[in-house]
């Protein structure tokens, strides 16, 4: 059937066009539908949606994807066919009803959920059949290769490279900002690409934005790594494992996260490390509540990694209360500066960054990495390091932490009671953060003034809000007030809460990984 | 934050707002996130799309349904702010781990998807959390009520009121259009509504509109049911059950139908019917492939029809080739038709009729049911009947098998063998019947001049297709001839198929129910 188009300058990131009711019916089209398209020489699939008035019979409304990929204009006559349901789909059907699938079936359903072929309904039947029937180290293993292939890859020529996972889900986390440049520093391979924050404070990417641009090219980041041997970089920017991307968006609205392991792993495959380790936080508030989980997560990355070509240790790390002080891009970042120019910081930062730098060196050591972190950090080794990264990346190389910029908006929150201090609640400093602006206003933020263990006197600070304005200010410090962030008892207070009746929790989901 | 609204003029069906991504950023709001909607004294819930460049930082892009809903116009200033998400999404979590829902949080689900408060998403993941876990008789009986209770009901405000269902998958079936006149004649109330097809060649709905208009309002079926107690109507019109509607969008692509059961009895509910029969078509392509599924199917009806107050009585019926000789909804409607008139019709299609009617029947008279419902059919009662429906639904009374419009175009499928017919395969006369234009083109399908047992000279006419355009009849003449729509052979021949390697079976999936 011919049909006029009619760019609707609309665009969904998926190839749609709309249909008249009458026309949709004479071509046996359903909404959802796929239709194949073909103008001149171009053919392209795009899938349907029928509309009874928006576009008349005879006509067809064609988001931006699709008319810049068929080069369309208004009024040109297009042929449309209904065409077959992708053949993944059927791979899909099966996995829903709990096959396992075999490798080239996940990579024909990843190679259509990148060329868009696959709507939203049956991208999240995908998503919730891995959800329900779990998968094999095999089927993660195929889904990581196929996610990494199905992007670019870098190709650095290097025999090793080394990388670091974080599976999130701690506040102030500003490890990897300081253990790249340590890693660099002893003259190991470490592309680190970062993520930016989904539905936490900050992520990597958005603090290391602070002191230098992050979203590089695949080809810069190749010339960098080539001369200093490391970078931090936003991976959003490279189009590394683009699968991913598409598979957050389900999972996010329902607070499902099944593609952790294949998620994490084929960013690794697409960036060629071959040595990892896999920071796994752990404790109340965090993603991991136990070690022994932490030990079960540990050993699929190291299993999957065996399939992988990858050599992995898993580090469980203590995450029940924010890592350092600083919670927000700016603030973690100014934290990690003065950590890295000082060859000194927060005691819990620094152990934990020397820990999981110490079993990168490990690598290459056999032993000591740990001792030899602290030496490369003690020594400014480590903060050359970050300058160089600084320079090559764009930024400026003699920034200090008081350039950074701080959210002008101040409050402190103080405590009503002396004691001290039994827990911080990652969940409501995350809350908190969020409310002040987080991650997009990169000076707002929180900045601790006691952790748990120290000792408060009744009314002092134990922690201060910034914001950009205002009114976030105003709605975080209302969070602050309504929830316990930070509790201060005695040292043999026992009774954690009281529990007068069935509550319901608010959605709290991290999908950071 | 105040945005400016920018009326796109695009329906989805859905509340779809399109946010500019800075804006989304600094509300924090992602993509399928739910926002609430402030103008004057209006406000709604609409979920926010984001996009780079499409709508203007300060700006929000409105499809129809939101703008209509909020009566804004262009430029008009809107309150947005980011709203919790759906209470319901928590019990749709609740199901996809596998719990078992309550009444009221089923009922939430059902409201929250009939006000369009759930995405897509949202809503395919409470399909597919159905499919895999399956629901407990209360769950299918809260199902079906809260199905029912979220749209319209009929109150006829009668003690008794029958009806009949078929789960479909028979191509043909056009038992209830003779039914309903041999009830109707016998003085049980019938408010029969019905289904348009959806995969199938024709359902009753498009079938009866060749004889009388079936887009029928509330008051109208009362009015008409109230004075010759039955009619056949289409149920889309009256919004029965609107959820069903929503339900389907998902299932459809994905060819899951865990929702058979309530949607069904949902319906029946809600025209308040309480004596019923279920016709379960079972054979090889059908939907129920034995009579021992059958008779569990039968079983779960009856369970959730006591549940519900509607009693229930299951009759598995022989599917495995189509009813009577036509195939289309002209065809049908004048097959059916001639069988009213002439008191005899297809010995197949009296027999299923006057069994089913007969199951009907026997709820008022204990016994006899079936000869009684020959006896309505064969002295003229049923088709005087008729004659009142079609009357007063608006249709000429008058109308003779003769003017019913078919097809012009048409082709003989002859047989190139002789022997007896040994089958007569439903999905390929479906699709040949959909290739010719139905349900779309009314006057399109197939005439069977053979059916199964009957002996057949080589170079005989199997069967006619007719189309109303010439390109849909080489269509499905080049289908009739790629597939053995017919089988031919020896009395004694006993292979059915020969299957030389791995075969791909294309998607065939019967949503009609």
């Amino acid at each position: 059937m011919k049909l006029k188009s009619k760019i609707l300058g609309l665009a969904a990131e998926k190839p749609i066009v709309i249909l008249n009711k009458e026309d949709a019916e004479e071509l046996d089209v359903h909404p959802s539908d796929r239709v194949e398209l073909f103008f001149g020489r171009r053919k392209g699939t795009a899938i349907a949606n029928v509309a009874e008035r928006f576009v008349k019979e005879g006509e067809m409304g064609l988001y931006s994807e699709i008319a810049e990929h068929m080069k369309v204009k208004n009024g040109d006559s297009i042929e449309v066919i209904p065409s077959e349901p992708p053949s993944s789909l059927i791979h899909i059907r099966e996995k829903l009803s709990g096959k396992t699938l075999d490798d080239s079936s996940i990579r024909k359903i990843v190679e259509d959920t990148v060329d868009r072929k696959l709507s939203e309904i049956e991208l999240t039947a995908f998503v919730i059949a891995l959800y329900n029937h779990g998968m094999t180290t095999s089927e993660v293993a195929a889904l990581s290769k196929a996610m990494a292939f199905t992007g670019k890859t870098l190709d650095l020529g290097k025999k090793r490279i080394f990388d670091k996972h974080s599976i999130g889900g701690v506040p102030g986390d500003k490890t990897s900002m300081i253990l790249v440049p340590i890693i660099g520093a002893a003259g190991l391979t470490i592309p680190k690409t970062s993520s930016r924050a989904i539905t936490s404070p900050a992520g990597t990417a958005d603090r290391f934005e602070c002191l230098a641009p992050v979203n590089l090219g695949f080809e810069e980041i190749k010339k960098i790594v080539n001369k200093i041997n490391c970078c931090l970089v936003w991976g959003g920017a490279v189009d590394l494992a683009p699968a991913d991307d598409l598979f957050i968006k389900i999972e996010y609205p329902l607070s499902i996260d099944p593609l952790l392991l294949p998620s994490v792993m084929s960013k690794k495959k697409a960036v060629g490390a071959n040595y990892l380790v896999i920071d796994i936080p752990t404790g109340d508030g965090t993603k991991v509540k136990t070690t022994k989980e932490a030990e079960g997560l540990a050993e699929r990355f190291i299993d999957l990694g065996k399939k992988l070509g990858i050599q992995t240790v898993g580090a469980s790390t203590y995450g029940g209360q924010p890592i350092g002080f600083g919670i927000g891009p700016a603030l973690e970042a100014r934290e990690a500066l003065m950590t890295l120019k000082n060859g000194k910081g927060p005691l819990d930062t620094v152990d934990k960054v020397t820990h999981i730098a110490g079993i990168l060196l490990d690598y290459k050591m056999g032993s000591g990495g740990k001792d030899e972190a602290l030496r490369l950090l003690r020594s400014g080794k480590a903060y050359r390091k970050l300058k160089e990264i600084i320079e090559m990346q764009g930024g400026n190389p003699r920034i200090r932490p008081d350039d950074l910029p701080i959210g002008s908006e101040r409050v402190e929150v103080k405590s009503n009671v002396g004691g001290i201090v039994s827990w911080i609640d990652n969940h409501s400093i995350v809350e908190i953060s969020r409310a002040a602006g987080t991650p997009k206003d990169k000076g707002a933020g929180i900045l601790l003034k006691k952790k748990t263990g120290d000792i408060v006197k009744k009314g002092e600070t134990l922690f201060e809000i910034y914001a950009h304005k205002n009114y976030k200010l105003e709605r975080a410090l209302k969070i602050a007030n309504s929830c316990r962030a930070v509790g201060v008892g005695k040292k043999h207070d026992m009774l954690l809460e009281k529990i007068p009746r069935k509550m319901t929790h608010p959605k709290y989901f991290i999908l950071e990984r």
